[in-house]
């Protein structure tokens, strides 16, 4: 058999590394496209001389950018067969991506725990995101729910690694260079520091983007995320193309500039739940609250840990759960990360 | 309050200048997706080689991508409250763009009128595009009416800028270097120089094109223009997204080609009306007007006035206004501009 | 007249060139976007480091990129006027185009022949993409049905060309410096290598991608190939815009990768057959049969060729025509062509 029909269930081993295949050049091609996919705005992302001004060499990748190409990658081997993704846990970037770069993916198995059911199981992977150095540029923990292919396949020993819940302010990265002390807020676009912010702070990004079946699937193969669900109409019973959860991640984040136009860097992501799914026709609105504060070495560096929800339509203000402690039906992200923003 | 509700009437001041956020670097993205979007095939914007044959060192951004860029980082400190785009005037392109050009934009308040209903009003500024060295890039002025926000609040004393209809033809900046007496003419498309067109002739440019949403959101994200009504079908009461105007300019000049391929150069704005909203579905088809002729100094280079318009299906052969003195419902743009061609 | 109404049978006369207007510049703007259209994955264009590893100084455009921007130039002069794309024959590329080349493109007429009804003609024409150094990267024959536009013109005489129906394996032309001895699989995402194929061997390449309007038409806008029919929906009767054979092609090649993820470079295009018209709303599949295969004297470097089928929903598995002899209705593609794969 020639292709590829992913991994179950019982192809994974605790401990083993899986290299993923198609590694990726970046250059001004894709930023100019993550800008017009997304309402992107952050000006260090933006410009080049805006970056100088805060010590890097030039405007990096945008984070998400470089987090979804090396999500993508891991696709093929890890998510083919998933039958829902379950979380994230101590992603952390550890190095900006520059134009030129080339970057890779290797996934690490931490845990596999089968369901009760016998009929699929969790797996836990340790992804790291390489350049053409062997740098890391980005770590994470995510967990997914795959299904088995052979039934009579024995349970593995269950095991389940231990995974903050929070990256602790100690343990972000600030890259190399960063130097928010001659920050330049009127370019940056909101005049609104780090001692602005307050714990328990919501804000409600105002913004609405409907979105476009072409946008999503240009967006998702830009990443060579190649999950069925995402392009095929024919795939699911309904006839919807179901979009990609970054899709939505960069949708929420690119709105947030609006009253976080200075939360510049994403340096570590804690937790992120897909609560419900995103189809073509929707239109996307984001909210965050301030869920912490914390210093960091750099000069005029401050981090807050940000919740970030994207709703849509028909969603009530900052309603993230219901009685029931499940997410609201027009609840499609809650995501938990830490950004770097000028003191 | 984190976040920006825009500026309103009685917020503006004449003689302020406003400092616009998010500087832009821009690359051969940038360049790939205007190509994408608009059926764009001027010669001088298309190939390095060519560009370098009429003497600049590389292929510029298209002039209108130039100006989508500057105009795009108005939008928030000018246009979020706006009821309607008045008018342009004085626009001159001074200094070609380049993948690498980093852009910013500044406009200075020139004129306020509050009109008689005491609601709203007018707002004249003139917007400067400023490349990383400082030069100014582009100039135009641009009025737009404005809401209220306070109902109270005093009317200012009325200015009203004093704006030529049309900037002379002593005006145009040609391009240090430009030369077009070694133009190429098979390579450039057609074989219509300066001489052979006429002024009150009138050209069909033939082609047309049906809109779609994800095409006019891609561009008008990449412009980093965030009006909520391009982008949210949740936002006007009939669930249309409206279209930003700058993508029928770009839609109409890039169809110009056909007819127009020596006219490579957009120099001056002289004046331009959105005369008709458009929307996803629209097939855009454009005519041109000869409305005047001049020489310039540099070698080969001549230079047209040229009426561009935007009609969408149904109109009659170069109709533009009704009995009535208004535009005809399928006209959508009517632009006034100046273009270097050779002689 | 200023437009371009296209040439007509009666325009063309066996042995004369046409050079092609709007020479072309690519970047990385380019490479992305076509990422972001097709989901490519072949490693030695998506990886500088690949390419290097491949004995290429970086990864250069995907083939039919290159082959895209060189037809699509042909477009005004060649098919502006088609009722049909009949097919093609004795492609060969010559030589990888990367970032920063400038590609133009002329045609020499081949053949004549008008047919029985005296209303239309079969024109053959050979066509050199060039880039900026004038070495050829691209040269392929393609045969076209244009209309007559003076039915009382003088038919020509008759030339057909003689045309080979496969480029031998002694004429492919590998790149030079091409290098398969020490590549990597395991990035390049399979581990089949030329040994692995059986000539008659058929691969169902699995995924499917619903065709969307915006997608088709950015895709074909790039090449700056500007033929009415794909853009306009007020063109035909029935309010669809046909979408251009390329996209198809491009499309099923990158859907290929599940299964020939190794057969890197196409090298040469034996045949083409646009079977059907596709059109938005259409999921596209493909499958491939291995034709023949063949040594080169490059180190490690096989080559395949490969029948490359694109169908749209309803098809059965690798049917190609019915009993008649005639193309199943739900095929949209028959592309035979030859590529290099790791031995």
């Amino acid at each position: 058999m020639k292709t590829n029909p992913g991994r179950f269930f019982e192809d994974y081993t605790v401990g083993e590394t899986i290299v993923h295949a198609v590694p990726r050049t970046v250059s001004g091609g894709e930023r100019a496209l993550y800008h017009a996919i997304y309402p992107s705005r952050h000006a260090l992302y933006s410009s080049d001389e805006f970056a100088r001004g805060c010590g890097l060499p030039q405007s990096p990748m945008e984070d998400l950018a470089a987090f979804h190409v090396v999500f993508g990658k891991t696709v093929p081997d890890i998510s083919l067969n998933a039958v829902a993704n379950l979380g994230y846990a101590e992603g952390r970037w550890l190095r900006p991506v520059y134009p030129g770069d080339t970057l890779r993916s290797e996934s690490t198995v931490i845990g596999l725990k089968e369901n009760s059911n016998g009929k699929s199981g969790n797996v836990y992977v340790r992804t790291r995101g390489l350049n053409q150095d062997g740098d890391v540029v980005l770590d994470y923990v995510r967990w997914v729910m795959v299904r088995k292919n052979r039934l009579d396949a024995p349970a593995p020993e269950a095991v389940l690694p231990e995974l903050r819940k929070v990256v602790p302010a100690s343990d972000l990265v600030v890259p190399e260079g960063l130097d928010f002390s001659g920050y330049d807020f009127a370019l940056a676009g909101e005049r609104h520091r780090w001692g602005d912010y307050e714990i328990g702070e919501q804000i409600d990004h105002v913004d609405g983007v409907t979105i476009e079946e072409a946008e999503h699937m240009i967006a998702t193969r830009l990443w060579q995320n190649t999950a069925k669900v995402h392009f095929d109409a024919t795939f699911r019973e309904d006839g919807r193309r179901l979009i990609y959860g970054g899709h939505v991640i960069s949708m929420a984040r690119a709105l947030s500039f609006n009253g976080l136009a200075n939360a510049q860097m994403m340096v570590a992501l804690n937790a992120g739940a897909h609560a419900n799914p995103c189809f073509s026709g929707d239109t996307v609105r984001a909210w965050s609250e301030v869920l912490d504060k914390a210093e960091t070495a750099a000069p005029g560096v401050g981090a807050l840990r940000l919740r970030l929800v994207a709703v849509k339509q028909g969603a009530a203000p900052f309603a993230l759960k219901g009685e029931d402690g499940k997410y609201r039906p027009e609840v499609l992200l809650d995501l938990d990360y830490w950004a770097l923003i000028p003191r």
